[in-house]
């Protein structure tokens, strides 16, 4: 073993732990700390941020990684050993740029924020949280500023055109190693030429399906123990995560052996707790199965934000929606709820939960109108990051927006604007994954689909093979690869949304009966 | 101010960061963190252990106290200041004879126990903590051992006879300031003199008290209602604390703003849960109590264990279990039991609740016999760090202890010496503080009731006269003032068991109707 490596080792041990409490502080305050607590636990925070930040950027880890990159020693590292290096000089140069007692100071802010953010959502009012996004956005708009100068400056391969490096660029380039505003608006052209046709034709059709049955009164015990049932159905383990309840679902992680997931119970929604559940156990079966050589390391999480949402929204959407998975679970469904349940047969069940209406909820949004959703906030991001907008009009810019796509508007900003947490975090740039995601859990289907009888596999109960392709071929390598290089390994095409587009078409076109 | 001290502040500042991460991942480990996490998590905890202990053991702090110990410097600190100094003194002096790489392994070890505990009860089975628990007293003997060499050696004001100090005097002075061996023989001696054959007397009349009723059914769901209730009640604040369930309740907090509680419940045993909750209550009470101005500083906790015990055995047993206190809450009680309680008066809820039986579990004992489990676990303690006994030996030692004093025999380890979980967390001299703690809070009691009608409070369901005089005479000080500085200053007088042997012969004479 090079001792450089041995080193930069023992020093990432230091930061990856200040990295889990911070994890675990998140997951807290999320799901747990009362309400005053957060302005004196931000200092704690702080401290811990302030503490990763100065043990990964310095000058004895930025020797260390030149050190290691020098060509006779780079050829003496393993596989594993190289994509944490690589990993490492990422995140290096994303943060080096920053002064620390700037990202301090951010950081603090972002642990206060997602508690001014619930007070105003419950108040329905933006003007609450105006201010602290207004920071929040001047906090990153600074940051990206710094970086996308430094790249425009020193371009390396990664980045294709130097010259036009923009801070909504670099913010991108974060959640999906590759990505830009030139490539997602392509991405989102096409999506835009699909689904607004497609979403008239099936509004037109609105009336032949009727789900009244999911808004009867569903006893919340009984939701939980459908909900954790089939969690475990669908592989999370429950001897290495846990599931809780948070205002908005989400998954974290200490590491492979600590996945924790969490959902959101309505009493008159169904659909919401169980689909929200089977959503994050795909997220959270990706993170308990990173190899045990890797977690605990830089590169032991899931790739990127567009692959995790892949598995997220394959097992949600692909195979959770389709007929055949539901073939061995709806008796069990019907028999918790037989009076809610009792005139539903499955098929109309399957065409309840895949039913399409403009919807202002990105959380409850069907499938096909769930792009729209992402495109209005990839839009506005686009805006911010332009300079085009102040933000003080994002409310009004919202509302246009979805009165343009999907002819509805937001009776208040509980239901616009502030319906998402992301901001309020700082992930601006993380909106994307969630469409990049879809078009790749379609694309891994039609994948699948060519080399194993998935619908069999559902419709016997029997998820473990499905589970084991994506577990062999995506989850294991963790961030030893990227996104496109692990859709490479596994079917020799790169991202390609002609797969979601298709997929669109030939679900809804069947669903509704289209010409 | 001195520019030592805010030296010395700001390197305290990233102490109680990592301080407070510590506790905030045993709090998770002990209330929500799957089976299989630990051995991954405890890594972490490992390296922010040695953060702490690096950041708080070093010449730097060395230096930075002796420079303000001088008697210029020392005189210009105000006395919070001294406070704080005084404390990261002890600190200082507990830690540095430790070397840093056996109490990080340690940490790792004794963040790993619990859950090897937690197998081990649930087993019955202590040779599978065995061996766990072998280690820690190794660790637990040799650091004891470092530190009373070093006092011995160099005697200071506060140990009265450095010559004959011993490993456990030195956990004894950790948990309650100036206490040793000594001094808890006889307490202890006093206590066995009295409560044996007040005992014997009561168990001749145990038939007299019949508490049938509290083995009825009691729904869970119903419990936690009241138990929230009660919580509120007593002055719990849930907008800065939560409360929570775990195999053993517990109280513990990461600022004053941030205060959480557990219990425990069962559905056949209505006591239980309610007197956890008014016991962890108390304790809350205390921590949430603590003055601003030292919130987040070493000074910022309660002074002691058997202070915090005072606090949750105030309310648990000396007002929780009188007759006043439940005037105004058992009409509520009964309204959510009207059948299981529906032929029980107040008096016999009273008597019922203050029964006195010998019983095998500690944490469900009546407040007689407590105190012998506490000595129990004493004399052990006493003879593990003499070095009289070897760990195979300790459950036939534990059996044969509570056969002598309470003629009683545990079945298994789970309900003899596997019970408690201190151990496994490395507490060793923390078990006197319950028996200090219930004595310190009958002496306050004598001298509450005679400044102020204590039970037309009770009974007018008033209890803010009685929770303003705790906070004002001794939660807000926290750690700023020891037990017997609080106590002089509050009564005149400092820690004194007769008080206590006081209170447990009138209660219980007038109970039983003694002659």
């Amino acid at each position: 073993m090079l001792k450089e490596y041995d080193q930069l080792m023992k020093r990432l041990e230091k930061v990856m732990a200040f990295q889990t409490a911070l994890t675990l502080f998140e997951w807290d305050s999320e799901t747990l700390a009362p309400l005053e607590s957060m302005e004196l636990t931000s200092k704690t925070i702080g401290v811990l941020s302030n503490e990763y930040f100065t043990n990964l950027i310095n000058d004895d880890v930025k020797k260390l990684i030149s050190a290691l990159s020098e060509k006779k020693k780079w050829n003496e590292l393993e596989f594993n050993q190289k994509a944490i290096i690589k990993n490492i000089k990422k995140t290096y140069e994303e943060m080096e740029h920053i002064p620390p007692e700037e990202y301090r100071a951010y950081k603090e802010l972002t642990a206060k924020a997602p508690g001014i953010w619930t007070k105003a959502k419950n108040k329905k009012s933006f003007e609450d949280f105006k201010a602290c996004l207004d920071e929040i956005i001047q906090y990153q708009k600074k940051f990206a500023g710094y970086r996308a100068n430094y790249t425009s400056k020193h371009p390396n391969t990664e980045q294709k055109d130097v010259n036009s490096v923009l801070p909504y660029d670099v913010l991108l380039n974060d959640f999906e190693e590759g990505f830009n505003i030139q490539i997602l608006d392509e991405f989102f052209q096409k999506i835009k030429e699909t689904v607004i046709p497609l979403l008239k034709e099936v509004t037109k059709k609105k009336d032949t399906i009727d789900k009244a049955y999911n808004h009867e009164f569903y006893d919340i015990e009984k939701q939980k123990e459908f909900c954790n049932y089939i969690c475990s159905y669908v592989g999370f383990d429950f001897n290495r995560g846990v599931v809780a309840e948070s205002a908005h679902p989400f998954t974290t992680n200490l590491h492979n052996r600590d996945v924790r997931i969490t959902t959101h119970y309505y009493e008159k929604n169904l659909e919401s707790a169980i689909f929200s559940i089977i959503h994050e156990s795909g997220h959270g079966i990706y993170e308990m199965h990173i190899d045990d050589s890797i977690t605990q390391t830089p590169v032991g999480g899931g790739t990127s934000m567009g692959m995790h949402e892949a598995q997220s929204r394959f097992f949600e959407n692909v195979i959770g929606r389709s007929e055949s998975f539901w073939v061995p679970l709806y008796p069990k469904l019907e028999a918790i709820f037989p009076n809610q349940l009792k005139d539903i047969s499955l098929d109309q069940f399957i065409k309840g939960i895949n039913k399409a209406t403009p919807n202002l909820i990105r959380t409850e949004a069907d499938e096909l109108t769930y792009p729209l959703h992402i495109m209005i906030r990839y839009e506005i991001e686009k805006m911010i990051f332009a300079g085009e907008v102040d933000t003080n009009d994002l409310p009004k810019i919202w509302n246009q927006k979805y009165e343009e796509y999907m002819e509805i508007a937001p009776q208040h900003d509980g239901e616009g604007i502030l319906q998402d947490i992301h901001w309020a975090g700082g992930d601006f740039g993380y909106f994307p994954s969630y469409a990049i995601g879809s078009a790749i859990a379609a694309q891994i289907y039609y994948h699948m689909s060519s080399i194993m009888p998935i619908d069999k596999y559902l419709s016997d109960g029997n998820l473990t093979p499905v589970r084991e392709y994506l577990i062999n071929h995506i989850h294991k390598y963790g961030a030893t690869k990227n996104t496109n290089e692990i859709l490479m390994d596994m079917m020799q095409e790169e991202l390609n949304v002609d797969y979601y587009i298709l997929y669109l078409t030939e679900k809804y076109t069947k669903l509704y009966d289209l010409a």
